[in-house]
């Protein structure tokens, strides 16, 4: 057997019972996954996934960065290729080197998915590769692994993906239109026409104007046309925003100063700092909009991307070369708080790759402002020992409820029904703890394990 | 029962009966509470305290920023008004939002007042906000609720306040001179007269000089009057001084330049950076002073404070808007450490809001000049995971014997045996993993929880 | 019993029970050093150690930094003097402190040596302060306690020392040539020659051109001394170089910027900015000499030296007046990663005295970049807690085949076999956890354990 009935409890015996009776409650509810980067298209299609490694490796930075990491090259994993030319091979180097994620969640969560799935109960290996490649290949081919079925089969209730303005939403359409009873939902990810540093930023806004019948050489045509693109998000079901900047800067500057710098960045005169600028005073626009439109924003702050730049010349973007840095909210997100902090019907969800935040900075700005809630712990925190600080830290201030449960942020649609297990066992482990420990009643306990798995979700995100 | 007897020990049992056998020995000692927001006035007065909201809520920036932040309006929940027009209502709000509290160490503090002193058993929501409401009403008019009896309830051995070097202390005096027998002290805390930025600075040195009979416009009659204001506080039995700075940077100017500065702070023609260079440079006059008149200096740095406009403008200070920076100490104290840094008859003890210096700095500094001591888990920290993370970043360098016992730090007079059990508590269940793992005797660890609790701070605070 | 057989093992039965299964079976292994700060020239005299003072507590900066922080004098302890006229009263002063160190990592390595070498099984303390002199120095004089025996007794397969590129390695040589089976190699570490803020640095330089017989007032010249200082260092076996800068910041200046700038950090000419971009490109240096020559790189970054002044004047460099500093990691080491990092043949191995560090910068950068991994814990949190939190926070992300076991760093020789034991329980009581958690099989929990304490640190030191 690869998963343990019991994995991720507290191994104390009082405890653990707890958090299974706990567990037992909520380990049936629906996902909600309101933020993620699968594809809309695999639903309207509905063709079977081509292979394991293309399934598995391909589109997984978890997993191809720490092969990398080891010396395993990026060209013999057959990473970007449109079509694998040895998608056998390429299994058997994962295979051989799976040892590389003890003590990971890549580990559990492609356990799961490989016995819960696909009923392979001996540890991938070299020696097992073969048999991993074989047995998930023939299941692949079968409906019950067809996108949709699996949809069904993962008991989602809501699933989001992550979307440019510029997007057609056509694949969302194309879901809405083909009477399948699925909820999948785009994110507005405005970065390609916000950030002046995006590749085809002066060319994006301009197709932005086309697509929205605005003038957006001109500032107030250029809100205008994010203004539509966001309505037509919105029409689609979008309930939310998303912005990944290198920094939580903000900005609220007089709008004369804001058109000024908009002319500046679009014809490329602004200096870094410009830039920088810029993307702060969207963060307040964006926010100006969600007031009168209802979308949630999401702030993902703080990693700086590509920093390998032989990968990203030959990989492009989000390809696992991407880095935390240490991060600011206190001061960072003053102007845009300054303006609207203390409006009960914004929501601003706050995510952090720097831990030493929680206590410090998140759990004392969300206890205080009712703008803002804080998101689960992101990317390279999306683990149980990550989990488990993200409570132990942000709990005795923010408290349960200035969070909103969990996102599985993902692009590995298999890892999509274990990394929410992951987040529910851990939950419980927690609230058991605290059971045991005589912090919370056990009525209480199994409330807040539902909220965590499901109504704060719910009611943050709008759904 | 709202709160249980082995509440906060781990749930293993060899641990928690190692826990609970130093607790047994370290519950009934006496409370030392050498720093605080208490009022000297309740105990001149000794009048009841008039009601549930008032007592609870009103005073209790942790009660109504949650509230806050979950929505609730300061307005509705009566903040700021000398009277309350309708206490029962402002109860049952609070009461209503009780479940937020959950796994935040004030639902502790609460219901250990709640049932030790109010006898109350059933946990509060909107259902039994009128049986609290009323059972707490009808006890605060008994004798046994008055402040000068719950002083001798609490076993409080030496209960401190923070006031201001222009305070009259006649609250302080009209208690010793009532002859009742308690040990009520003033902490020194200069913001008034050495904060550029605190509201009236330049008054509040005229009035420093009309009470000292200093000519306050020069710089060494400013320093005499703070010198002379300090001796009023000592005669009154002040042993500490206590510093609230947005850093901890300290400076050590020459006598000349620092005389030139106070000339421009005072005249309002300093800019930032000269306001944060005399605050840093005030640190070390104070150093200096208390090496002459031995009073314990305390610098809590690192606190934004206001950063909420709006609720500043309604509210004023200290009402929850205040949120932590990351702080730096290394450098910032590097001046004053180098004046007198190897003093071992000064002793200057340090705090945080950002733990992530426990480990990195403040514990290898506390770790080798003899004139630093590690204060307690301070505001956001001071709860049962920021305790214990407290014991486990700072003791393996710091040692037990750098620290200096706990602070309750409180306006909440009520709180105040709820947070020291809690500090006593959970130092035992971190000596009694110690002791579990075999890395301390049991006989230490009996005679560290009682340094911890008791012997610590008195050394510390000279009392 | 001064230590239990199951000392530092989780106190939960079923996890201990299956920690000390692993730690049965790397209990044994041979100890590899690969980096510490013992003197080759003891085992070349291999002379009695000559009392308990010189031996334990005058080498020893952990020991009199936490004495001199409760306010004993380091004169006193006569720290920095060649003889002690007094070490019996030095002894006495060290054990009536003793009680300073509970809960310190240097209280259990001390009472490892104190009864697993000289069967002590007393408490340290002033009323055992001569037993323990006595016993201690009746045995240093009899030929178990000479240092080759030791060497041999701690079951050593390779200790490493820190030596100056212009160390003649004399030691080194005679050891090789005395025919005594050991393998003790140096470590080049070059802050003499590389740091411009190093005593003598310009002095150093020529002396480095002498002894290699190249022009050092030249870029080349200089360049091609480190080169065969180099290979005159792996030709005694060395395979490491050790890097030990203020910062981790990195450069990657053209040839001719770097050759002005050499000239201006010569000539003494360059400012503190200068000097710092100087030392930044002199580790990009070192890292394209070992892509030619092999050697493994260290970097030690984010200490700031000497932060005590008067400490320094009196008793030199190394004296526990260290104290970290916030350390960035993602920018500093661009340029040289720009360059090197894809690198296969390449490795570096970072270590940090900033823990925020570990989760936030470190591991996601070893889990990405082949060049990199990740140093064991390091100084302050050469800890139990410490070493924890390094398994707790880096493991998720970076896996355990991107670390390299263990290092001591010690000036104290006697203390090796204790830190080694501290880290192999550690890691032990971690994989246990893992295994309890169903996080782990079992099987593969005992690879890890052989590979975190003896496989991985001689492959990354390539040994």
């Amino acid at each position: 057997m690869l998963i343990h009935e019991d994995r991720l409890f507290p191994a104390e015996p009082a405890t653990r019972t707890i958090a299974r009776a706990l567990y037992a409650q909520v380990q049936g509810l629906p996902i909600v996954s309101p933020h993620g980067h699968t594809q809309a298209a695999w639903f309207v299609l509905n063709e079977p996934f081509p292979n394991p490694a293309k399934l598995f490796v391909q589109p997984d930075h978890y997993i191809y960065r720490m092969l990398l990491s080891q010396g395993v090259s990026l060209e013999d994993l057959e990473i970007g290729r449109p079509e694998l030319k040895d998608p056998r091979r390429v299994w058997h180097i994962f295979a051989s080197h799976y040892y590389l994620f003890r003590g990971t969640p890549t580990r559990m969560w492609l356990d799961f998915a490989f016995e819960k799935l696909f009923g392979l109960e001996a540890r991938l290996s070299a020696q097992t590769a073969d048999l991993y490649f074989d047995t998930i290949s023939e299941k692949l081919r079968t409906p019950e692994f067809l996108p949709r079925a699996l949809y069904e089969r993962f008991n989602l209730e809501v699933l989001a993906t992550t979307d440019s303005p510029l997007d057609s939403l056509a694949d969302h359409k194309a879901i809405r239109q083909s009477g399948w009873k699925a909820r999948i939902l785009p994110n507005f990810r405005p970065d390609p026409v916000v950030d002046p540093d995006f590749r085809g930023f002066a060319q994006n806004i301009l197709l932005l104007g086309e697509q929205t019948a605005e003038d957006t050489a001109t500032w107030a045509g250029y809100l205008n046309g994010l203004r539509k693109a966001r309505a037509r998000f919105r029409e689609l079901g979008c309930t939310a925003t998303d912005h990944g900047h290198p920094t939580a800067q903000t900005a609220d500057l007089p709008a004369a100063e804001a058109a000024g710098l908009f002319h500046r960045v679009l014809t490329g005169s602004a200096d870094l700092a410009g830039q920088e600028l810029f993307r702060a005073q969207m963060l307040t626009e964006m926010a100006q909009m969600s007031l009168e439109d209802g979308l949630v924003m999401q702030i993902h702050p703080g990693s700086v991307r590509n920093h390998n730049p032989k990968i990203y010349e030959l990989y492009g973007r989000d390809v696992g070369a991407d880095i935390p840095r240490a991060t600011n909210y206190v001061d960072a997100l003053h102007p845009l708080l300054n303006r609207f902090g203390n409006e009960t019907s914004l929501t601003i969800i706050l995510f952090t790759l720097d831990e030493s935040t929680y206590s410090r900075e998140l759990a004392p700005l969300a206890g205080h402002y009712p703008c803002l809630r804080l998101g689960p712990p992101w990317w390279f925190h999306d683990s149980p020992e990550g989990m488990m600080r993200f409570r132990e830290q942000a709990t005795e201030t923010a408290g349960f409820y200035n969070t909103v449960g969990f996102n599985d942020d993902t692009r590995a649609f298999l890892s999509i029904p274990a990394r929410h297990d992951v987040a529910r066992r851990i939950d419980c482990a927690f609230l058991a703890r605290l059971v045991a420990e005589h912090r919370l009643g056990e009525d209480e306990a199994f409330e807040v394990a539902h909220e965590l798995t499901y109504g704060l979700v719910k009611q943050a995100y709008r759904l």
